[in-house]
């Protein structure tokens, strides 16, 4: 009738719990019998081959509901681990934690550990302390947009623009060549300052040192909250091989095994999906270069107006579902990659996993936009003679207002998209197959069983449940610090997301899916080199956003260098007076190659573009060569400063706070001091 | 009489040695014996006050002598740990280590161990290594510069500047200001070349790679012999806090000690420090300046003729006088900071101190190297108008080779100065006190008293003489990998001068030194950060000395932009046929200031200089501007390709080799074995 949940009480189990103290907490018992189970049976078969045979369906540990069901003496059976303390139940932790309405209350760490495990536990700790943290930095984010908000109208950069009605932009793109006037741009123009100002280059410093701080903080935090937990000194090799031990006295020890010929061909294959994961950007750039054409020729006349626009969003959508796409088959990739170096433990593995999985994703999701910030835009030639694709294509530009536009529009869309799709995608999916199963299902009358039949029709978890919900967060946190130059607002985005993730996550663990199997952890493992490793990234690329992307240089360059207040001309005008004009390259017309057929063309000899070349042969001018070596230098200097401010801050805060090193000390003291007095007796 | 070398045996020292075995190692007893006379006695008074009290004069371990003592029972007594296997006596070592003729023989890493303790053992274990790992940069070094000999004279820049006798170069310095033909230079051209060319590249990112594999290797040979003496999981805190147990048995827990103000204080004064440090090598600079115009001006005619050689050879001494100061002033200074601090334990305070004196003597070696490689002739205007300091002396030039030439001229100075002279100082300075304490001493009867005479003839050792000989090996590791793109025999000379240090420690160890307190330690500390950290900068120094030192880049430019060889036009010339021409700006000698004053100014129109500079209102060109963008461009990409490279390296070659983790993991499982098979007992 019902699949069975049940099962034989298997040979070693007893001695296990009887060896252990009675007061064992649940996620212990459950970790053993869990442990049990994917050991081989006597007869050979695992329990998988037994699933496989039809004699169980599943297994998983039920869900407490307070209490009722009493506790059960013989805990390796079953397949659950069943309430022992029905005061620190899963109503408990549905009432003060898996709520809406707790949103802004601390999260009770501890009880989520009791019922979860300490895996879990940790999770949620970093989640809820990196949301904390995520609150100065949106704020001060908030701050920089504003404050180009109060500076909308007064720049005089902007102003300009808006003033410019005699210089004529020259056309982009193949289809409706026209010449536009720059004061067209002057709204776009208004908006770009509201990210592209110096505050932009403060923010973006903060942001370096905002990750260390994080990071160290964090370490803070995770050394009290393990030290609670007395899992300071835990060493998973030892348990591992003590469970095993006790399970079966003949284990055999796997030993660690290292070839330099597997790396050697990981690191190939690594690299080769990693070149892949660039193909497919480039993928992305040939479909807006293509999207464009065809829009352009589109007969619909309202979409000819908005070309660009609609390029940009549908690429931006495009790139989305790649990422959804790309997402999978990394994964796929990485598991064959781990299956195929043969890790010794479970958590080996699951570290080995998430360095590829992450490189992976990564690239998925920051090859568009590197592409975006850095080579949109510079590779174009100059209007008479445009690099064009395979001969045919024009290749984008940048938006009329710069490239700084375009990487915002970008950032804005994808962050938008993963935060609020995913996490709808995230809560709709298991609380639609949870309805429609319950649905389906018939009643049991025996209480118990009934229970069982409830848990049965939760959603399932995997081994890698957690482990998705963390690389969530990776990709999250790398989009708030990454291009952060770019899109100041990203951490209030992220902080938002975050506190209705925290609230998601819970309430899908506690009420949607069935209880995770709870495993022992000290630390988050691999995803603190992670951190690490999108803290050093981010310094690297906000310094080349501000370089090459932002207007900073130029603009900075223009007032000291040949503005009206560069040294020795002293002028009352503002310092920026005439960068628009200075910024502009001058084309004659009559170089075009076919100069009749742009609309507009009588009256106009000259119109600009964004580049400094000659007006005589195009080639680039001094000024631009100028402009790249400071750019290169500001680059450069950047990344040494921030770096050493990183480094200065990681060496400032101590990664373990005194307390924790003290008791610490102290317990090895007891210890010592325990042994010496019974010493004499040995 | 004599001073007392003996001392009561002290109140617990029995008991530590009958609580252990029997067969302790001699080296185990001799720290039990030095930790308890570090304590304080039961008056309250430490062994220092003794001293000062005039009760002892000293204390040391004894030497061992053949077993000619024989085994004392009461070990605690003398201060001396006498012999108690006479088999490995320091006889032993004295044949198979501390000699000359064993130059290339494998060192006796466990009889090291066995005679002064782990930590004496992990030096030389390491010392071993590094001159192992040198040989193969000490050869591509030389092949490198051989390789600059085999093109001596085939080099086309050579050519060209050895019959470039029309072109007139501007006059440098002050005194003596006449035209120079280019063609003059042209021994020196041809020096520069052996190492200033191609290989050079390819020779710094060798070393990056080099700097990597060695650390990883070291790490790998570490753990393995780290593992054969058991020391694998030692704690050093533990075994501290037990020894101070053993002794008191009220002894108080020392706790860690952190306080944010303190950090703040010392982070300042070591900031103040290394400004000093800079603001010495803006003194060396100034001196220099001061000198060549005062040996400029001396009546000497044959120091005129040598004025920069003069110069540049006496500002090396100087330097090289300057550091032997600032050694002793940064050591002062490093414990004054380390006092302020106050650390919990020796060994803390010890990693403590060597940071901050690292740092320091850091600054003080290469900022000096730093000014001549990257600031020397960058900043001294152009002929016309020149950069004097004070108003006085015109900035220092680069000699007219180039400035790659000053900084192998320095590197080669310092380098073989710090090499002969210090080994030598280190060597001669024991020796001869050695000597003159054995002339002045007469000779005791008793022969046991007679050999402790003979001991404490022998010279005094410090806490921190082991300290000086690594941190010697660490600024020679500096100067082997820091700016090694300037001179690619640094890791030769560094070769030789380790094989003669190793054995050169040995013997003053072994023969000239009263033995040293044996100490426990699992690895070499903080100076593993020190090399990692010396192996960052090394990457960034060949960076900036390949991009900006070096003229390899212009060189490159010109060939691909500029050259016979460019885009479209073919020619069959070598490709850098012009460079010199190129490479050099026009000055007319009408602008200067006094034109007439100069030595053969009759049929000299206009001049040359080394730089990039129009020849109308002498800005820097275009072309400046062009290269200094490609230069920057250059170090980004070499610094994060060469990072990049460095870190794969590290994660291809894993820190512990496969068998040292599989017998830990073995150990484990042994341990946990036992547990488990007696276990059910307790």
């Amino acid at each position: 009738l019902y699949r069975t949940l049940l099962m034989e009480p298997e040979g070693p189990a007893p001695r296990v719990d009887s060896a252990r103290p009675i007061t064992v907490p649940d996620t212990t018992r459950i970790r053993i019998v869990n442990f049990i189970l994917n050991c081989r049976t006597a007869a050979g078969d695992t329990f998988e081959d037994l699933v496989k045979d039809g004699v169980f369906e599943t297994r998983f540990p039920l869900h407490k509901v307070r209490g009722c069901l009493g506790a059960r003496p013989e805990g390796g059976a079953g397949g659950g681990a069943l309430t022992q303390s029905p005061e620190q139940g899963k109503e408990n932790l549905k009432r003060t934690w898996a709520r809406w309405r707790n949103m802004f209350r601390k999260q009770p760490i501890d009880d989520i550990r009791n019922y979860f495990g300490e895996k879990v536990a940790l999770y949620f700790a970093w989640l809820g302390w990196y949301t904390c943290m995520l609150v100065p930095a949106a704020l001060v984010g908030l701050i920089v947009f504003l404050s180009g908000f109060s500076l909308f109208n007064a720049s005089q950069i902007s102003k300009e623009i808006c003033e410019a009605h005699d210089i004529y932009m020259c056309p982009r793109g193949d289809h409706r060549r026209r010449y536009q006037r720059l004061s067209d741009t002057c709204t776009f123009a208004k908006l770009t300052h509201l990210f592209d100002n110096e505050g932009t280059v403060i923010f973006a410093i903060f942001m370096a040192l905002w990750a260390t701080v994080f990071l160290e903080f964090w370490k803070r935090q995770r050394a009290r909250v393990v030290l609670d937990w007395d899992l300071y000194g835990w060493d998973e090799d030892q348990e591992e091989v003590a469970l095993e031990l006790i399970n079966c006295p003949d284990y055999k020890l796997q030993l660690h095994q290292h070839s330099y010929l597997k790396s050697t061909i990981i690191l190939i294959l690594s690299l080769l999906m990693i070149c892949l994961m660039i193909g497919m950007a480039h993928v992305l750039v040939v479909y807006r270069v293509a999207a464009a054409a065809v829009f352009s020729s589109s007969a619909l006349p309202f979409l000819e107006d908005q070309v660009t626009t609609a390029v940009v969003v549908s690429g931006a959508l495009v790139h989305y579902v790649t990422i959804l796409v790309m997402t999978k088959v990394n994964k796929v990739v990485a598991l064959k990659l781990c299956d195929y170096e043969k890790s010794r433990t479970f958590s080996e593995r699951e570290s080995k996993f998430t360095v590829k999985f992450f490189t992976l994703q990564f690239f998925a999701h920051f090859s568009s936009l590197v592409y975006i910030a850095f080579i949109l835009g510079r590779i174009n030639g100059h209007p008479g003679k445009t690099v064009r694709l395979a001969g045919l294509w024009k290749l984008e530009e940048c938006h009329l207002s710069g490239c700084m536009m375009d990487l915002f529009v970008q950032m804005a869309i994808i962050m938008g998209l993963k935060q609020t799709l995913s996490n709808c995608m995230e809560y709709l999916h298991p609380w639609l197959s949870h309805k429609c199963r319950s649905m389906r299902g018939s009643e049991a009358r025996d209480p118990e069983l009934r229970d069982w039949q409830l848990n049965y029709r939760l959603n399932p978890v995997y081994t890698f449940s957690l482990f998705d919900e963390f690389m969530e967060m990776m990709i999250q946190y790398g989009f708030t610090t990454i291009f952060v130059a770019a899109f100041p607002l990203a951490p209030l985005l992220a902080l938002f997301s975050n506190l209705v993730e925290i609230r998601l996550d819970a309430i899908k663990m506690v009420r949607l899916q069935r209880r995770l199997v709870p495993r022992k952890a000290k630390d988050i493992g691999t995803w603190l080199q992670v951190l690490e490793t999108i803290g050093v990234l981010a310094v690297i690329a906000n310094g080349m956003v501000i370089a090459f992307t932002s207007e900073f240089i130029p603009r900075v360059v223009y007032k000291y260098r040949y503005g009206p207040c560069r040294q020795g001309a002293r002028s009352s005008a503002d310092c920026l007076t005439g960068y628009i004009n200075h910024s502009l390259s001058v084309f004659h017309t009559k170089d075009f190659e076919d100069p009749v057929r742009i609309k507009g063309s009588e009256n106009v000899t000259e119109c600009r573009y964004r580049d400094y070349r000659n007006a005589q042969d195009y080639n680039f001018s001094e000024q631009f060569w100028t402009l790249l070596a400071i750019r290169l230098a500001f680059l450069i200097l950047f990344e040494h400063v921030a770096l050493c401010i990183k480094l200065v801050a990681a060496w400032f805060v101590p990664d373990v706070p005194q307390s924790v090193k003290n008791s610490v000390l102290e317990q090895k003291y007891e210890v010592l001091l325990g042994k010496l007095r019974g010493g004499p007796r040995q």
